[in-house]
């Protein structure tokens, strides 16, 4: 009688390496979800599930009870296409903050709940907040009412949706247990598939800057989540990308925001652009059936004649941040008291760089949190503007720190400094993108 | 910084199956003693020791930090060779309830901190406590003095020695990581070294009754053990014994008590009384170098002629009881309202008994109990006497169920008889002992 109401049985047989069933991973989760299942018997079956694996069938069940645990949206007020895209997080990755407005600037619809930011990776709430004035806590209606009108919306998770994600991931983070792929496939695409978009897009980063640390292991993430999203017959379409140098050029809140909006007005080119567009352009053809090349026309168009960048202020204004940010970041967006340059040590190619250190090193003036719930400083952070394989002389400018103080300054340009590796012989650029998940359609 | 302070590199270790250094185990073992370390990361920490298992290494640090969390018990002021014993848990188990005044009549002195019963097992507290007016809650100044006093005296464990173990002990039982040797040994021996006896005696048991299912198992566990108590010169010996039928005849709690008192009064033979026997010889001949004929001839004269149990008499009044249980058990001890024979079904040999069975039908009486802080009724239980090899004839008397009505103990009638396997053939008598650890003297 014990064994069945406490669930010592079901992290028993996880413990054991046995499969379970679907009713008792259902059972676990709905349980933990209801508060009837405490912290450490939850804590030691994320440990047994993380060793030990979880199965397809098992990664489902997770994921349908964790979609049952709580509300969906089903966006049935929305008339245009709508798509969600997701990414597992890195640095400098500010594609979310382009493609919202980029994809609604050429028809699309975009629905999309985002996450703050742990350790050294950004996240997209901390970053729409450096906007002053800017809301991320809107209600369901709110949110669908928004997409309705203005073509995108960006918020908070709210508590409705997949309850029992939140705990789980702040509990997988505090064991862990957070790089199992079973365990990201269930928390992502349980968050995707309770929002009932046309499309789920997922950029699954690879490198040493991301969760997954090569291509392979993210494409079995990426494989796992759209396997995911084809039992509830949803389309969805996985992209591994390279995490092994950041992809823009700004680490930070506002100064993300600041990169977003050079790119929305067609005044950066660069990874992270290529990226956004690679991204609205394939939505295009998936929910409108253009081909590539027009797609990708269509969207590169959006970028150079306004309009992408007219979505991103009706998008701040909606959600009651300061529009005129589009037109002067400068003017509105927070500054850091402190900028110091980072210059080049000598003539060479940038061979690498240590894409996990530069983030920590932004983190550590305070553009990331250490703790779920610490406060971020807008105004800090780092700017690097070489990628691999790119050449430059000595006392170029390779970037910039934005601090509250110079000793801050000064240790983050020694963190930045000690992050880039250099050759004396030619280095070929980086790829962008290792896979596309997903493609073949599927009935 | 952060993987620094909340131990996730530590648990991240262990989960990818590496080998802990001492101070990573000391630190995670104290910080959790302190309340630095929460339950879920605890938790997650013994999934994972669980299933990647302990180096020797790693259970001496675990153990040396457990110890070194609390306070020591010297025993200084004990004139006397002093003895612990300990039994890793069965079902008829009262082998401390003989053993240790029997150890006392033969001039030996025993100071024994025990636990409560959980699950299918009884606790040497909750049998003690049957007798009207029993205090366990000595402290260690009057565990001490009595033991000086009376030679022999049974408490509960103190919050000052060993505090991480409880806490973690009932965690390991919530969350399925209880039947882990490396886990199991710690535990045992960081409470068994922070009482410095001369002797330390280990009882392993073995079989479906028990923890470790088999013998070699339990051989592993005693191993395991003895190799701690040589770590700490500790002399310690282990026998493995059998726990694949019931021990005693008594599964309860005055009724085990009855049992004890009729085997120290030398009223029941039986295997309950030759293993106290074995134990008690054992240490005689260690301690006070007898050879093991006069130990277990000085041993069983003590049962025969009344000093074993005139040393129960004395620990019982020493803490509080009720001494005339010892003369008259059937008057002073509580009785169960309702009594049920159980009868043999047809003529044949007794060939299994399902030990585990047996232990839950009498908790479900209400001996035992589920959760920790449930308490326990002293008077219900099970009484089995037939063993594993015996011939019966149907309509025997097998057994009686003490219980509180009519229904409970049909249930429990049903139950024990359903535990029961019977043959057409002979079937032999069940060893009860298989091995014995740590003969070898060491230096």
């Amino acid at each position: 009688v014990a064994e069945r109401e406490d669930f010592r049985d079901v992290l028993a047989r996880k413990r054991d390496g046995r499969e379970l069933t679907e009713d008792e991973v259902r059972g676990f989760v709905l349980a933990y979800a209801r508060g009837d299942v405490g912290d450490p018997v939850a804590a030691a079956f994320l440990m047994a599930a993380y060793i030990r694996g979880l199965s397809v069938a098992e990664t489902t069940a997770m994921t349908r009870a964790m979609i049952d645990s709580g509300d969906v949206l089903p966006l049935e007020s929305v008339s245009r296409p709508t798509v969600d895209k997701h990414s597992t997080g890195g640095v400098a990755d500010g594609v979310t903050l382009v493609f919202a407005p980029l994809a609604a600037s050429v028809g699309l619809a975009v629905a999309k709940l985002s996450g703050r930011g742990l350790g050294h990776t950004g996240g997209t709430l901390d970053k729409l907040e450096a906007i002053p004035g800017f809301r991320t806590a809107l209600t369901v209606e709110e949110l669908e009412a928004q997409v309705e009108r203005v073509g995108c919306a960006v918020a908070g998770q709210t508590a409705d949706l997949v309850p029992a994600d939140g705990a789980l991931y702040a509990l997988r983070d505090a064991t862990a247990t957070v790089a199992s792929i079973p365990l990201i496939a269930a928390s992502i695409m349980s968050k995707k598939l309770a929002v009932e978009t046309d499309l789920i897009l997922l950029d699954v980063k690879a490198g040493d800057g991301a969760f997954m640390k090569n291509p392979a292991a993210a494409g079995e993430l990426a494989e796992a989540c759209v396997s995911l999203a084809a039992q509830w017959d949803r389309p969805c379409r996985a992209a591994v990308t390279d995490m092994s140098q950041p992809l823009g050029t700004a680490v930070g809140n506002a100064l993300d925001v600041a990169e977003a909006i050079r790119v929305l007005r067609g005044d950066e080119a660069g990874r992270l652009r290529d990226l956004a567009v690679f991204f609205v352009a394939r939505a295009l053809t998936i929910l409108d059936g253009s081909t590539q090349e027009t797609a990708r026309a269509e969207t590169e168009a959006a970028l150079s004649d306004g309009r992408a960048a007219e979505a991103f202020a009706r998008m701040i204004e909606a959600q009651d941040g300061d529009p005129r940010a589009v037109d002067d970041p400068d003017g509105i967006l927070p500054v850091a008291p402190v900028r110091t340059d980072v210059e080049a040590p000598r003539d060479a190619w940038l061979a690498s760089v240590e894409t996990e250190a530069v983030g920590r090193a932004a983190m550590a003036l305070g553009a990331g949190r250490v703790h779920k719930g610490d406060p971020v400083d807008p105004a800090v952070g780092v700017e690097l503007f070489p990628k691999v394989g790119d050449a430059v002389r000595a006392g170029d400018l390779l970037g910039r720190i934005h601090a509250r103080d110079a000793e801050a300054a000064a240790r983050a340009k020694a963190q930045v400094l000690e992050a880039l590796g250099w050759s004396d012989e030619r280095v070929d650029a980086l790829p962008l993108t290792y896979a596309w998940v997903g493609e073949a359609p599927r009935t």
